[in-house]
């Protein structure tokens, strides 16, 4: 097992991941009854928040609009950032065609051609990022919003 | 992209992927309010089971204590298992010596040498599995528990 990274590198790492990342594992929940769905999505990062799509009747795009609340794993399971967020839905018009194109170059899909699509832009609130066992003390590298680490 | 695999290739696969990884991203949520929760977490194969472990008192073990559903995904985000499930606690003390050591050979850990951790026991219910988009339609294998593809 390698030496755990110290936070400041763990932030790179993570900020990387959110840069050039395509795919994540994004897990909702529909209210009441609790049962949880998890879909794998594209996404672009945007600096500070994270857009995804999805069809918006899709059980995802249902469940991100009633809940307004996301958990999102990115990366394999032993290289791991973990994101808790709240979201915003954006209808596809609401979409300014530079970051329409930004998204479909970064995904390799558009869903602005597509008929019924929803993008959501995620809030984060809380990030967490570890390899293995001895990194899972101090994973937490953002809470309430805000990194608890330097640059 | 690669044509799609027939049902039969993509059971055969997702077996291996059963057998075979290591870890799987499990989504659980808290009743009411909808809000998800998504961890990596390592997994044993039975056959027609999966066994996964986690804290009593972590978010997973209590969400699926209280709700009883889960919903898993192994592999890359473009070579997915899509499982949903229901979920049966066995505590440490109810597993038998063989269970434990087979599930401590594949995992790499023995929750029965550390506190307070529970088994958890999921039946599949809906299995699916995807490469790339030309595999998302017949992506269900398995539905209601059955298998909709024979060996």
């Amino acid at each position: 097992m390698a030496a755990p990274r110290t936070l400041e590198q763990r932030k790179r790492d993570a900020l990387d991941r959110l840069k050039n990342d395509v795919d994540a594992w994004v897990a909702t929940a529909e209210r009441g009854n609790g049962t949880p769905y998890l879909v794998p999505l594209s996404f672009l990062w945007e600096g500070a928040t994270l857009l995804i799509a999805t069809p918006t009747s899709s059980p995802t795009g249902r469940n991100l609009r009633a809940t307004g609340r996301v958990r999102i794993g990115i990366g394999s399971t032993r290289d791991v950032v973990v994101i808790e967020g709240t979201v915003d839905a954006l209808p596809a018009g609401e979409i300014s065609d530079d970051l329409g194109d930004a998204f479909a170059a970064k995904t390799g899909f558009d869903p602005r051609q597509l008929s019924s699509y929803t993008y959501f832009r995620v809030r984060l609130r809380r990030l967490q990022a570890w390899r293995e066992e001895n990194e899972l003390e101090d994973r937490e590298l953002m809470r309430g919003g805000r990194w608890l680490v330097p640059d």
